[in-house]
């Protein structure tokens, strides 16, 4: 057996604490299995007399993570610090000193996944991140890996555990999205300030960074489409049952074909899945990822998102794969580039189908003349129908269905038909996908 | 660009033609993710004659899988032959000619496991093996790496789709067992001879390769408990969706905790599971293994089990995976075995809780009976209910629902019970999980 493999823990918060007690308490099994010995050698945390008290070894704790860089037995930086510069500073330097990094930092990897997979390559130091994606659930691993020879057709994920839970509530016990909102805050679910939650761009860093792994470029965050789930109505989740689905905010993936230069999709929103797809039943906190390929078929990748032990589950992976980096370089560093796919397809140009929900004055000739906005505009309706109703006054809710059109095509017609008069109200639009 | 990588392909049926296309059609896509180049130098097939005419290039074929181990420009070696001897040959020649071994052969891993792989440690040469447990699910992967730093505290997989459609056809539509494994085999889920698959020796060779991976030894295969599906009747489906359950075939492997000498256990039966859990509602050929780690929590991975195409999938994994074994050289050789979990728990200490369907005479006193023989035995009821009578003439239906018992002591009261006069026919017995 060689001397333990010393690792530089950078940050000390939930999933910090999470790595440094499951790093000790299974440290016999993973030395067992990967034949390598770890030990934590270095711990930044801005509050070391706290830790120290709390029982976390004084000795070993610093306030300042460049000493984790400067420390020549550190040969693994762990960042968990989840912050912006000085995360990213802490990743470049350890690269520059040929320190193998692990993160967990989605928002870092999403915004210069580029710069830090230049300088990996530059270096020829691997850069893992298993625990950005999905928590516990190894999906990196799987589209690095296990799918290397399959062209992802499709990856729609539910991404982000604490609007799951906001969603799964408003759906089972009828709650709109402010009750829902706070009962997760209430439960833990759902942090004090939720903005990146449920205004979609925490699952959007995340579809960016597992688009971006699919198909060998990093994706620009600005050329994503992306929707929160703030605008979603009970009355929503009531039609979309009697249609026969849920609604999920997923993050949606997708290329024709692996051909040079072919375009992607890549985005986020309030989607109605069929209530018998599978992932309509992925509940609360949970995530699910699933993955189309083009030999494989349909996948689906299920586990806890978020929290200290799942994300520490998914940290001890890299560390190990870290480890074994060392003793054995390899080829990949985390991240293969490639030009094998191009750009992303302009946002108006993306085709879905929709779900609209229109607050309409109740008397003939409505549905004639919105019909008649969306023939005018080439867009098929699948279904029309009208609720029982509240008491809205003159006004009933109508429900469409509408076939694929193009974010540009929709967006015209919902100009068109919000400006009639006998339409109230902003009209409702979600997304619809279908699986084959 | 180095040279290719030339593969060995050792077996040309279903599974061989599929990686055969597969790496040929998405050969640019495993070139630019891997940094290397296929190709596939030397097919084993027997009639050769007739697979030129299929179009496969004549100047590759032989019919002699001894030319694969002397060709010198063959480095990696894919088994697919599925055939015991000449396979075991095939791989331990390929070893000692320090060629990386890809195979799917569940049966010869699960039988030979052992020795395979102290031959791989011997020569230091990687033996990959994902298709042999979940067709394209990357379940091997994830046990291997990506829960690596997890105690399994409990794996529950459907890892045999012939016998999952069975049973979702017997569920769905009522059949019985006869009819629905008439229909598999119009379908061509089940072969003409479907021993294997109903009787539950497939699914115990895929636990044994999950039980073997997750706990570092070969679990020898007659310290495992294996029943078949074949005395379910159309009225245990019946029954046990009155109870909320649905019945699945279940590979089930378990051990208390990661402690020196720790004892582990490995079934394959019928198993009622609550409908409410995800597994239930796996249907068709599909199969999903659920695993629970002491790090993670539970984890799910889902998609087809069999077929063409998922399982080349996996195959393209592993030849990845080789061809990057070959550049740069990997500690683990695709086993890790060690000492932390000592060996299997004897049968008849096994813990399960039961369902149990009898046949007794319709007058009062039976229930009585048999609960005194239950309570003699120290084993609890925790429900008893009599369904809807059919017409048996006078006997009826009887079922209960019993607490956590040994194998053992279930077994003695089973005995005992059919032992009685007001008892006709052999009772029903199936286990029951719960999930935490």
């Amino acid at each position: 057996m060689q001397q333990p493999i010393g690792i530089g823990l950078a940050g000390l918060g939930n999933v910090g604490a999470g790595v440094y007690k499951h790093l000790l308490a299974n440290r016999n099994l993973l030395r067992e299995r990967l034949g390598l010995d770890l030990e934590v050698r270095r711990i930044a945390v801005r509050d070391t007399a706290r830790r120290a008290a709390e029982g976390f070894p004084a000795e070993i704790l610093t306030p300042h993570w460049r000493d984790l860089v400067e420390d020549p037995s550190v040969q693994i930086v762990v960042e968990v610090m989840g912050r912006k510069e000085e995360s990213l500073a802490l990743i470049l330097e350890s690269i520059a000193r040929k320190k193998v990094v692990v993160t967990a930092n989605k928002a870092l990897l999403a915004e210069h996944g580029r710069e830090i997979f230049e300088a990996a390559t530059q270096y020829g130091v691997p850069v893992f991140y298993e625990a950005a994606v999905g928590g516990g659930i190894p999906i990196i691993k799987a589209l690095r890996e296990a799918l290397i020879g399959n062209h992802i057709v499709s990856i729609h994920g539910i991404i982000n555990g604490t609007s799951n839970y906001i969603l799964t509530r408003m759906q089972e016990a009828g709650l709109g999205f402010p009750e829902a909102l706070a009962e997760a805050q209430s439960k833990g679910y759902a942090e004090p300030d939720p903005s990146f939650d449920v205004n979609g761009w925490d699952a959007a860093h995340k579809a960016v960074i597992l688009a971006s792994l699919a198909y060998g470029f990093w994706v620009p965050t600005d050329k994503i489409f992306v929707e929160g789930i703030e605008a979603l109505t009970s009355a929503d989740f009531r039609f979309a049952r009697q249609l026969g689905y849920g609604i999920k905010l997923l993050g949606i993936i997708k290329a024709k074909s692996a051909e040079f230069g072919s375009e992607i999709e890549v985005r986020v929103h309030p989607t109605l899945v069929p209530e018998k797809h599978v992932l309509a039943s992925v509940n609360g906190v949970f995530n699910a990822v699933a993955v189309h390929g083009n030999v494989v078929g349909e996948t689906l990748f299920y586990g806890r998102g978020a929290g200290q032990d799942p994300t520490s589950s998914a940290i001890l992976c890299d560390i190990a794969e870290a480890a074994e980096a060392l003793v054995n370089p390899r080829r990949n560093l985390g991240f293969m580039p490639h030009g094998l796919y191009g750009s992303c397809k302009p946002l108006d140009e993306i085709l879905c189908e929709y779900y609209l929900r229109l607050c309409v004055q109740d008397r003939p000739g409505v549905i004639a003349q919105i019909a008649g906005i969306l023939a005018d505009l080439h867009i098929g309706i699948s279904s029309i129908f009208q609720p029982e109703s509240e008491d809205e006054g003159s006004t009933v809710p109508l429900v469409m269905m509408i076939h694929t059109a193009s974010h540009a095509q929709i967006g015209a017609a919902l100009e068109r038909i919000s400006a009639l008069d006998c339409v109230r109200k902003p009209t409702q639009m979600i997304r619809v996908e279908h699986f084959s």
